[in-house]
């Protein structure tokens, strides 16, 4: 396809390991295999795990995966490697920054999010309300500047929205929050990898985000979060496990953080796991993430002016908004035979989403999906929908 | 060696990859490589990751993959199969149970544990204490009776010291803080997988542990978190996340916990490193643990025995109990040149684990230690203590 030949990104693809004849628009929910993964697992399982043993956390450097990991991720978000730490999952780490963030605004009593974010969002964010004496304050998009007034401590939201990839403006909901003297917490699980994401251009307080998705790093990876140097120092997080330590093998009785965000590792990392994740980081070495977000606009604009021409009459209807700028890397369609379409969409081998009983997701990983994918799964949909001849 | 002919559990080793010449005795710190943990690696990486994608949440039993491991881990604590969960770390799980333990007495308020608990217990604890508006009381272990007191909402230990290996009664320590009121929640990080461990028997009602050591379950494995039965329908713990839902994949926007410890889950858990833990206690497959038990008595028992006597005069000081009954399946020395005599013996490739500035820590896993490593190690410790000729 023409404009596969004139992709700049095109050579990416290579990086990955995909099945042959299967069109994958699923990278929003799991991110392909590194095409180095294998490899890298089976040395980290059959020879440092079963032959160095208990050495290989000094001696084949895992015990500094977490760390490395973390400044790989940094510049995808447009942080500093010291203001980022990979640990544990999305959740966990939005419940250790929303509990610091209440604690940097001791006087505030108030927590607002969206009603729509993501499930798990809501229910560490209620849980944290608990647990702290707050109330849990529910805002729509168009409703946060009543909401976040100067009763409120945190404004904790999804950058990019899981169903509709309906995308926030990152710098001017900051600015909101930080004019009503609330600390900014994003989640940039469906953000990170896909578009080109700057915390710090934007001021952000603190975020989080999901190691499995575009960042590629396998089935449940490790999550990684954010946080502004401006507050490193009076960081106060809850979850002060050896990990995030400064001298955690010096087995002292008392806590002290290590530097930066790296207080915010908790446990033992989950070393396999990670160092799959590492491969998936390793799939972003000297990629320009402009270009990323750019071929992700293509991707998107393309699907959706397919789906209004091809598709046309055919009962579907975009959920995602049409402005390449409002939007991040994946595409809704509302369709009322959805969960039919999505199993016969299988079988032709495309692979997208469903979101009982009527959202089909397709999701547009800018690294390994070409515009022949795009043209070939709307082909798969107007077949599926074709009237019986 | 006439003792390991003799040994019931011997076959056991052919379950792991040892490296060949090697005395491995950390496996109280990174339990051996299950024999099949590299097949089942590449298999989930390669077919499942790569080629399967997504759909191995359903189709290859990621999904139900932490309560299939859970129902294993429960017969070697004495539980059942819905009164654990495998979750994060045992520092996260520490975390969850501390502060619902908290909630399960809201008009105390002291916390008390051990001054030499293992430090992320120690660091955890303190946290929650400050969360919940506790004070930590610090108590020796002859000092419990004393501390224990009609203030006190939670009692945390752990069961087995990680450095000296005393082991704590647990039905009578359990029985210490019912008395007094308090919630009983220990950490079996050093027991389980070592010695036979029966939470049910001794009325516990909290407990967590780690996946690595004894459990063979691969570097920084998932860990578990068990609660009686007879606490599932008031628990309440803060890390709410979604795979704790009782419908994680409903996206529902209120939380509704799952039954049983399955609450217990927060995010998506780590896969790659869940399924090595899963190699790892299938290990245990129809192993009587009463035998495993029977047999780290028999192997502590002889290493301690042949010290005394091979090695007497060399400076060694025996820091782990006598009496078989009240230490774990590790043995610690003293020695004021600790760190010189563990490098030594890695070059005659025993591999024990140093404790700056003078503890030598040995672990004696049943399952892949036979009688005839314990008796090389000390002949390697001789070696290198031996007067220059």
């Amino acid at each position: 396809m023409a404009r596969d030949a004139a992709d700049p990104l095109a050579h990416l693809r290579a990086r990955f390991r995909l099945p042959a004849g299967t069109v994958y628009l699923d990278g929003n929910s799991l991110g392909a295999l590194p095409a180095d993964a294998p490899a890298r697992l089976a040395d980290a399982v059959g020879k440092e795990w079963g032959e160095d043993l208990i050495r290989s956390w000094e001696g084949n450097g895992w015990r500094d995966a977490p760390a490395r990991v973390a400044a790989r991720i940094a510049p995808l978000i447009g942080a500093a490697a010291d203001e980022v730490a990979v640990a544990d999952s999305t959740s966990v780490n939005l419940f250790k920054l929303a509990v610091a963030a209440c604690r940097m605004r001791p006087d505030r009593r108030v927590i607002v999010t969206e009603p729509g974010n993501f499930p798990t969002d809501l229910y560490l964010l209620r849980s944290v309300a608990e647990l702290v004496g707050a109330e849990l304050r529910l805002a729509p998009p168009e409703g946060l500047g009543a909401a976040v007034r100067d009763d409120v401590a945190l404004l904790a939201l999804t950058h990019v929205d899981y169903r509709s990839a309906r995308r926030h403006d990152l710098a001017a909901v900051t600015t909101l929050a930080h004019d009503a003297g609330a600390v900014m917490l994003w989640d940039l699980s469906h953000s990170t990898g896909a578009i080109a994401v700057d915390v710090s251009g934007a001021g952000v307080d603190l975020a989080v985000g999901c190691g499995y998705k575009y960042l590629n790093g396998g089935p449940g990876a490790p999550a990684y979060a954010f946080v502004a140097r401006r507050h490193h120092e009076r960081l106060a997080q809850p979850l002060t496990g050896w990990f995030g330590h400064a001298e955690p093998f010096a087995f002292a009785p008392t806590y002290a953080p290590a530097p930066g965000a790296g207080q915010l590792r908790c446990g033992t990392p989950p070393v396999l796991s990670l160092l799959a994740l590492e491969c998936g980081v390793r799939t972003f070495d000297g990629v320009d993430l402009a270009a990323v977000e750019r071929k992700g606009r293509e991707l998107t604009g393309q699907f959706i002016q397919l789906v209004d021409g091809r598709l046309r009459g055919r009962g579907f209807e975009v959920a995602t908004p049409r402005d390449p700028a409002a939007r991040g890397s994946h595409v809704a369609l509302v369709h009322p035979g959805a969960p039919r379409l999505m199993a016969a969409l299988a079988e032709r081998r495309v692979i997208g989403d469903l979101r009982p009983p009527s959202l089909l997701r397709f999701g547009f990983a800018p690294l390994y999906v070409r515009h022949v994918d795009v043209f070939d799964a709307v082909e798969a949909l107007a077949d599926v929908t074709a009237a019986p001849a």
